[in-house]
């Protein structure tokens, strides 16, 4: 297909599909014509890529630039996960970071197999040390509940990676899901907590 | 103290502080002759709640200044937690949303007290709008692990500001929970992650 049926059939301006091009995130189509190219349904299925990574996935042109190259990689999966893992991770300063903090996150994973550069760790320990920052009191009764729903999620996660038939497919859970999955989490977290405070401080008349 | 000392102590600097102040996210100081102000305590506090919600939470200093007005208003516990989630919740194109996925939302937290206007439901719907979009394939088996794995964060939520004594107390849990809540689940998530994937594809040998 020519641009302008790929602009019409996307969705997407076409100056959007040209900086894209440019960015290199979308590959160039096949050149018919000094200055023509054509278009295929991949480049219309990347396209949706990009706008999921970038508009709800919340990630830079250079992110999401990480993350397709590792879609069109033939990396290992637990090495393309490690990526969209980092790259959807904010890069955490050290000393923003309490070492007290790190021993707590250390002590609420023990028993789990976690490598001490997982982006998580840090992050995790981050931001407990916010939390020490702004004065709140121990939330040691408050933090367990959340490890074991991250446990959950992520057995989630695998099971639906595993259901995946090819490579090509589960690569794109794992980068997609990986981003996809926090803001599905935080959506429903917010669901939820409004069903948990009318149950406990408005619950309905029987 | 003077404007020097709550820079050294909260290691912000001058100029940022002064910021802050023009633009309302921090209360002026008490006024000591023509060109000098004194802060309190309450100021280095407040700086800190800021910076939480700045760079852990990653709101906008709009965003920011909509929290900080709930945690000193006197609203109901209801009313600012409302204000907390739509603040830190992204606003949804209702036409970005495709009906059918608001749908599955709806059947997805049946039984769960939810309002059509709770900035999760729709947020939640657009993730799955964009997974339809993506081409991915059904996401029953992998939805309702997370709606499990929310409820019982926003009971630990709801745990956690239960226990707090006073309103202000309560109130910042509120916000900052909300804020910080979401940060620290991703985090333990990319750690879980990692955990599943070992147990799964590379079990340490015994």
């Amino acid at each position: 297909m020519k641009m302008a049926l790929l602009s019409s059939s996307s969705g997407i301006a076409v100056a959007t599909i040209k900086y894209y091009l440019r960015e290199g995130l979308l590959p160039a189509g096949e050149r018919h014509g000094p200055n023509q190219a054509l278009y295929g349904p991949e480049h219309l299925r990347r396209l949706r890529v990009i706008r999921g990574l970038l508009d709800v996935g919340g990630l830079s042109i250079a992110a999401a630039h990480r993350v397709i190259d590792a879609i069109d990689s033939d990396l290992g999966l637990a090495h393309t996960f490690e990526i969209a893992q980092r790259t959807v991770s904010a890069e955490i300063e050290p000393d923003s970071v309490s070492p007290a903090s790190v021993t707590r996150v250390d002590e609420l994973l023990s028993g789990w197999h976690v490598s001490p550069d997982n982006p998580g760790r840090l992050a995790a320990a981050r931001v407990l040390t916010t939390f020490d920052d702004l004065g709140q009191p121990d939330l040691s009764g408050w933090v367990p509940g959340y490890a074991a729903a991250a446990l959950a999620v992520a057995e989630a996660d695998l099971d639906e990676i595993d259901a995946r038939d090819d490579r090509e497919s589960k690569t794109e859970m794992v980068v997609i899901g990986t981003v996809l999955g926090d803001a599905l989490f935080a959506a429903l977290r917010r669901a939820a907590q409004e069903h948990v405070s009318v149950q406990r401080y408005s619950p309905p008349s029987p």
